[in-house]
Parts: structure tokens; C-alpha cells; sequence
């Protein structure tokens, strides 16, 4: 390995709105995905639940959110610095994101081992 | 797996001062580890580097620091939301973070592979 290192800012490159979603990848690691996710509004479409085989920790650096998990029909509103750890297949979508400003996530996919 | 979620707020119950860095486990699988770490001006012992079996990919995420790479002799100061990719056995220290506040970083730690 060299002294060279990918970096970053996290909040760098916001956009003011955007139509869909916007997902870059930080780190991609075999078994390991670290993504900046940036959310304007978005929403996962109605009716639909997140089915992942991955392990996602996901942290909300800006802005607010609502998740909402299918199994105890629970909604969870996140704001800047919350996390939640939703394991592989816990079913769950995001039913609001701020409108008015960019909501900014880390997102970190581990693949189950085994 | 069920609807529970290890959950948490990466500003909650942030030290006012303490003697040492306050290390935080969130997530902890085979070959990943998600750590919350809280520094009040410590450094890495003089003359020590870091030298990691495991890749770090680090997140400032509130305060300040400067970190040090010893290849090229280089110092990179993090402000909130910089983060940089460290691969394994590239050695580095932390030269300083803010004495006079919290500084908060997410670190996730990845065995690599093979």
C-alpha cells in the first residue's frame, strides 16, 4: 500500500434538489459497501419494502427522516447523528425525507458472513 | 432476524472533557467493526504510528484534528464531514484534535480480504 487515500467531505457537492435520489460509493470493498446517499424529498415508493440481503448501519449526517419497518409497523424520525442498524432481510422503507433541504446518510452494507 | 434495531445518536452523551478517548463499539460483525470515537485534545503518543492489520475508513464528523501520514510526511486537517479511506498498514498518527470541544469521528474498520 502507498500513502495515497481516497477522501472526501461528505456534505461536499449538494446538490440544491434533485428529482432522485443521488448514491455514491465511498469504499467498495469485497463484502463491504460505504455509500453517501442524498435525499431531497425522496421517498420510497409506495407499497414497497426494502428486502436486503445485506446488514445496512445507516447514519443520518443531515437533514430528517422517517423509517418505517414493516414487522411492528414502527416508524423511526431520525435527525442529525442518529443511526439505526437494520439487519439483512428486516423489511423497512422510508416513508419522508425533508423536502426543503438535502438529507445526507452514510451507509454501510456488509454482506452476512456464512 | 425480528423488527428490533441496535440504534443510537452519535452526539448522545458526549463528555465534556475526558483524559482519554472514549472508544464506542456500534456495530461489531466478522471482519467489520463501527466505532464511535470521542477525542478532547488527545494525540497519538509521541513518536508512534499507527500501523493497522485492518482498512479504516474515517469520518469526522463535529470538532477538529490533524492526521499524519508517515510516507510522505503529510498532515491532512478534518473538519466536520471529511472523511479519508486508510488502507491497511499505512502507517499514521493523530497529531492533534481540539482541546477545547468534543471531536467525534465514526471509524469503520474492515478486515481485508483474502
Amino acid at each position: 500500500m502507498t500513502g495515497r487515500h481516497a477522501r472526501g467531505n461528505v456534505f461536499a457537492a449538494l446538490p440544491a434538489a434533485v428529482d432522485r435520489e443521488l448514491v455514491e460509493s465511498l469504499v467498495d470493498d469485497p463484502g463491504v459497501r460505504i455509500e453517501r446517499i442524498v435525499s431531497t424529498g425522496q421517498v420510497t415508493p409506495e407499497g414497497y419494502w426494502y428486502d436486503q440481503a445485506e446488514h445496512e448501519f445507516v447514519l443520518l449526517l443531515s437533514g430528517a427522516a422517517v423509517l418505517h419497518f414493516e414487522a411492528d409497523d414502527r416508524r423511526i424520525a431520525l435527525a442529525a447523528g442518529d443511526w439505526v442498524e437494520i439487519p439483512a432481510h428486516v423489511r423497512h422503507r422510508v416513508d419522508w425525507t425533508d423536502p426543503d433541504a438535502p438529507t445526507v446518510w452514510l451507509a454501510v452494507f456488509r454482506r452476512p458472513a456464512g
